[in-house]
């Protein structure tokens, strides 16, 4: 896989905070991610998982939490998600009108590893998220197949394949071509060292609101393009891992600070904008099945999550700039195109 | 159609408010119920739908509100149900580990009367609620087909049919036989008369909680059954209809009222059941397309809320007690078999 | 201190579960109730107490939760508490209108005890329920002293006195005359055995709803009383306490339960009526200061919470009976009298 | 009263829409605010008073809204904001520790005008935000006086003086002095043009995170000051008014925007920061009485919203900074001094 070229590449940093080795949410020890990508004339759309370990996530449980920045979007599981403060399943990523399909053919693969779901035990609660890719993508035609679900999982790996990939392929973000970005911040409390990593799906925005490091960039594009007021349509999906040993509660403090780094590279969070955030500590596992002794526990006190609020911040800015600057120009649905940040700048004469 | 014996025909009123024509939720100008059933040998399941009126949701949408009472559940649509405040498609109920594919079929299903979708607009929001029928029912074998959701969408009519049919074939409540139940109330406010219905899928409760207008029925049966004490699995979907000009926040604060009906029949709110309102006021139509001159409206004034409040409570309490009695004994996955409450009385020579 | 007659004392049980020792909130080692009671003329008011435990509550705090039922009331301290998980004061119950003066007084006495307060730490979330008792009570007067303040809280001890006493001095519950009650129930996991106590301020509902254990006995008493429909004005603040190993999320989810018990006893959570639960579990304490090593914690599983949810709906259930049956008859503003449901049972000839 | 210099007035201009006449909340019509401040040795506080309107707010109360960025703060009235969406008495801010007071000092002032209060109507919900102003102010004093509470509320007008006053007499944003600071944005739509405002008390952020328009500011004048890293304590109020006609829901999206403009001149939203915003809609009046009539309404299409979200952004974003660039240095408590950005900036010979 060649080496792809990320934002601090082009000598442009964000923020006060140091990135992990990756740079990447697979910063965060265990973390794994996988891509399934369909780019074939008119169907431009793909399937991207987030593995929180590479166990039973059914018996074996994370710590997540949720947090709805803008609910004009049909993300599945959150009301489990929000009640219990669990997460059971590999969080997938799609296409909004393959986000059904898809969680099917994610309780396929759950009811495999887990024969006795239905049986000895209850349901399972499959976490898909998604956003409208229908410029580029025939979105109608709902291309995603039980191969792509399946291929999603079983790809991933501690590697973070950015831009125009899975379900970011048909992604356009900030009237440029968007799709998935990832970066990571690190954290020290006294001896011990965290990490908070962020991935995301971008699909908002309009360009004369790009703001990359507080420099106006989508006006000085928009000169040449010309992008007329459209609406922030699309939407953003969030989907933040670390090993901070936090409650659900804490995690979904964390969560709201993804807003800041969204604020500063331009959004206004407009109306059509499914924006939602998905979390979870690898810190804690959960076993699913219960035992009448409580269960030992760690947390860290509340004040120190300052550090972590700053990091949700930094690294969903930068997430969200990698996933630009990473994306190459795609052609899909009825020769629609969407251009790549970076052949935009090159054509144009123009730096980072 | 037999005629089905209710609560009412045994003898039993429940609460002070006078119910409509039908004492179900099509008393509701417009609304209809649609059942597609599967019963054959270990497959007990079903769908069933709920059309806020017969045209195209999609364009003409209505204000709709949710309340989770226990979010230990996987109803699919939701955050964009809470953040805009309307209903687009109809409401489908099923087995939890159909809901993905039954979402699918909807958005199908929508996308063929509506080509503007993923073409000029956006997308579409397919509302599914579950509960979990796996005692009955071979709830891995995810049974529901494309043929099953348009079935219950297109069968639907002012009749509601009770018991063990549709999303209610293989659910169990109080440890008997459950499933589809309905009624509804009337209020009037000066000249004005209007109507609040419900609709449940009563798949949840201990046997020995059971309570029928105060009477503890459950502890009686229990003496012959001896069911021992389980925990207060399955679920509630409750589904309700009113006429009343509402917005989205008094919708909601209604909803929140069924939790009166379903704590008097001896519900705890168990942890493992999901227990989910929804519900949708036919007074407004909201246009999808937006026009620049504010919408004209009208709304109760909140003290009016007050009759709503006690109409929920009451609808909801006899819905369920409804979905009991109307439903015959099933025996489905592993000769696993449910009584109907009317067939164990009978047996033991009690009357309601 | 003459000793109460309480439900149980007329032979009337609620639930299944085995309450605590004094069948009290006081059952929870650690918890104590003051009372500061004012009935003189047209004044009936009160300042009740709860508080988690005798040692620092700001140095040392409980975990913590809220959940609104209905939220037309003006309990002070709730965003905080939600945003923390946790309690840092005693809990103050007061009428409506001495809230604000009550939580300025309240700051004041955790000032004295806390000099670091405002000069090298931050302030104090004051935490003070209200209801509405403007029936008996000149409620305009605003009659609450920093005195009652004090007393109230200095007077706690691990005996819970009932009826018209404290912030229940005034209030009117079931048109009949309300205010504090209280009740327990104990669960076991393995070897361990654990209390959860509800004390209400009960001030809320309607006559003809009000249901003893199943038994409308409001109705039986409307006949003598001709009660015409009046509105569920007034509120219910419902204190829980347990020494359950729980998170806030986990406390949060015990306290939706408290609306199971609410609802037997006859409410409609009517709009007018404030209904706030509050809880804390004695098993953690957090400290104020942080340090940079996780804090070692423990809580139970999911699952267990089952016993909690039945045991937050009795307690609650038996706290509201208990507040009618402990409460004398009160005359009090412009001579307005309610009458304590046992006079009137004397005087009707009726037993409970 | 002598014209403050502002933001724009140095040249910097926030974002792309028009500000309306005063570039301030009361550019919304009708929109009044008032101020009394102490400004005393050690007692460096005050009160704001925002008036909905000039009629009486109670028998005709406006559509309102919360949304919490951060719920470590103290603000009163919440709950019953939440549940019925609507306000009722003016907003005021002060200091934290005397909300309580400042509550109380309010309800009198509603009584006062409302005799029916408490006698054949039910009680008040007073509202009152607050910022932690103990490094210029000596908190523990408690200084606010019913004579402040009516001051405010009576001086209110139609100009809005900005920084160290009122509520913002002691307050410290990004390290240097903060406090009051307002403006506003214009909407049109077909023939109808709206007004979108904002008034915020600043008391948030560490001086190196201070961003004006892309430029990192808060880095340079650090160069000179070194201050060392702190948490992002104290907090923002922010209040916000349209005369765009909105359903609290709607408002409620609204609010949740102003998150954006916070974001971009740099806060992390710290854990210590009680960040919470108010808004109201004058553009319909709900009133206090009942009537068995609908009450006719109108309300705009969602898709309009988008204008309202960036105008919520931009106007909070320019409102913190005016209130940053209106405030002179003030010393207070123990000898604490912070300095006005524009003295500093002078001081260093540098420009805005």
């Amino acid at each position: 896989m060649n080496k792809q070229k990320r934002l601090r590449d082009y000598g442009v940093t964000i923020g006060k905070m140091q990135p992990g080795k990756k740079n990447a949410i697979t910063d965060v020890k265990g973390v794994q991610i996988g891509h399934s990508t369909i780019g074939e004339g008119a169907i431009q759309t793909g399937v991207t998982s987030i593995l929180p370990h590479t166990g039973n996530l059914f018996k074996e449980k994370v710590i997540g939490a949720s947090h709805v920045i803008n609910g004009f979007g049909k993300t599945i599981g959150l009301p489990q998600l929000d009640e219990l403060g669990t997460i059971e399943t590999p969080i997938l990523l799609t296409n909004t009108l393959s986000a059904g399909i898809t969680a099917n053919h994610l309780i396929d693969y759950m009811l495999e590893f887990n024969p006795e779901i239905g049986r000895t035990t209850g349901t399972i609660n499959p976490i898909v998220g998604e956003c409208n890719d229908m410029i580029l993508n025939d979105i109608r035609k709902n291309a995603i197949s039980k191969q792509n679900v399946l291929a999603a999982i079983e790809n991933a790996n501690n590697h973070v394949e950015e831009g125009a990939v899975g379900a970011g392929r048909g992604m356009v973000c900030y009237s440029l071509k968007g799709g998935i970005g990832s970066a990571s911040r690190q954290m020290t409390f006294g001896e011990n060292q965290y990490t908070l990593g962020v991935l995301v799906l971008s699909n908002f925005g309009n360009l004369s609101d790009l703001t990359i490091d507080g420099r106006s960039i989508g006006i000085e594009l928009n000169k040449h393009l010309n992008d007329s007021k459209s609406a922030d349509k699309g939407s953003i999906m969030i989907v933040l891992a670390t090993d901070l040993p936090v409650l659900d509660r804490q995690l979904k403090r964390i969560l709201k600070r993804t807003v800041t780094g969204l604020s500063r590279t331009g959004s206004i969070i407009g109306h059509g904008s499914g924006d939602i955030a998905i979390g979870f500590s690898t810190a804690t596992k959960i076993p699913h099945s219960s035992d009448s002794e409580p269960l030992a526990f760690s947390f860290i006190h509340e004040e120190l999550l300052e550090d972590a609020f700053r990091a949700a911040g930094e690294a969903t800015e930068e997430a969200i700039l990698n996933s630009l600057v990473t994306a190459n120009t795609v052609t899909g649905r009825d020769g629609n195109t969407r251009y790549g940040i970076i052949d935009l700048l090159n054509k144009y004469g123009m730096n980072l």
